[in-house]
């Protein structure tokens, strides 16, 4: 019985690893297709959403049975209710993914990011990638030291959304109120992307240290507040 | 133990329809900062958001303490697991006040919001005020007739929302970039507050009838969609 349970407790974390796999191919491609304009692949990840939805919805009923038949207190009833939160986390991502990928989608056969912001948009898809990889591998090996690092990558993706509304704010930006929306909508995106990726990784340090960081936003209104202010 | 149980699932009920008392508060006062440029008001939301941050961990605590304890099953489990889901939205809809109240104190001491979009804005945070006030009865009552209410309200909220990209995006904005950025970035505050709301909404009327409504987001690209495309 007890081992059984901790089969399903790892099958439970392996599918979260899966979930990290899926979204982070799915920011990947959507930052090619919004740069590109390709709707081909933008289409590909709007559609590819469904199966993280999917996973997400397995992964609760399998916890939920897990509750109801091994009524599990203690560490093992933490790690189940948090990986609940972990699956929304990560199901939430592949959303902002296919908000990318819509937004490529909207402005084919043109690209929505106007070649100033380009660079940055680029490396913050980078960066996310980078970010939910680290994430991944933090829920499979619990690795404290990678986790450290995503902290710093979360510093990182903060700093090139700053720039961006540097970049929009100059009186050098000459692409006009649609770009400036859309360019401000993406940024946000992929900063909330990395957000929800570095709140996994939190939760997963919370469970092996029982210390928590406080796992805030500091986003938005703060990243404009640095640039505009 | 039957009824001690029954009670702590009362009051857990009764600890959400606080928070949507507060984040309810929160908005209304977040959008009057906005729109007189109060910085005072905006202050007083932004220290508020720990008070809900605060019910959001009592209510997660005692969860967890439930779950350990009373071994629930079935549809008492399924209420438990769907009750954190749920303060995880509201808590978020807090951020997402504190969010407009950050950026009223940014711009202070102008307001952030200029003229042509303002009738907008006030009329997304009445409809943020009355789904979220609707949100809360529904939690306290189950009443299935107030939540098809909501989903009229939503689609108004996203009817504004589309209204605004219209104005950003007509020839007759005069208003420059800064302001197109905070126009966007606040529409989709109130957007996401709105979301967040219905489908807390959603996950009761699931609890009640089995029933679930895809619980996704139209939102950001969607919007963005029908305005651009």
């Amino acid at each position: 019985m007890r081992e059984q349970f901790h089969g399903e407790l790892r099958a439970m974390s392996e599918n979260m690893v899966e979930m990290t796999r899926l979204v982070g191919s799915a920011i990947a491609r959507a930052t090619t297709a919004l740069m590109d304009a390709d709707l081909t692949l933008a289409e590909t990840v709007i559609a590819a959403d469904l199966q993280v939805d999917a996973i997400q919805e397995q992964i609760e009923e399998r916890a939920l049975a897990m509750l109801a038949t091994q009524a599990p207190v203690a560490t093992d009833l933490r790690v189940i209710v948090t990986g609940l939160r972990m699956t929304a986390d990560l199901e939430r991502m592949g959303d902002l993914a296919r908000h990318v990928a819509k937004l490529a989608r909207l402005r084919y056969p043109h690209s929505a990011i106007p070649p100033e912001p380009r660079a940055t948009i680029v490396q913050m898809g980078q960066v996310a990638e980078r970010i939910v990889a680290k994430t991944g591998s933090v829920i499979a090996t619990r690795d404290l030291a990678v986790a450290g690092e995503l902290e710093t990558d979360d510093d990182a993706m903060d700093q090139l959304h700053r720039g961006l509304f540097t970049l929009l704010l100059s009186p050098s930006w000459t692409y006009g109120i649609e770009a400036a929306v859309d360019v401000t909508l993406c940024g946000r995106y992929y900063e909330r992307f990395a957000d929800h990726a570095v709140s996994v990784a939190r939760r997963v340090i919370f469970l092996v240290t029982g210390e928590r960081h406080h796992v805030g936003e500091p986003s938005g209104a703060h990243v404009i507040g640095s640039a505009g202010a």
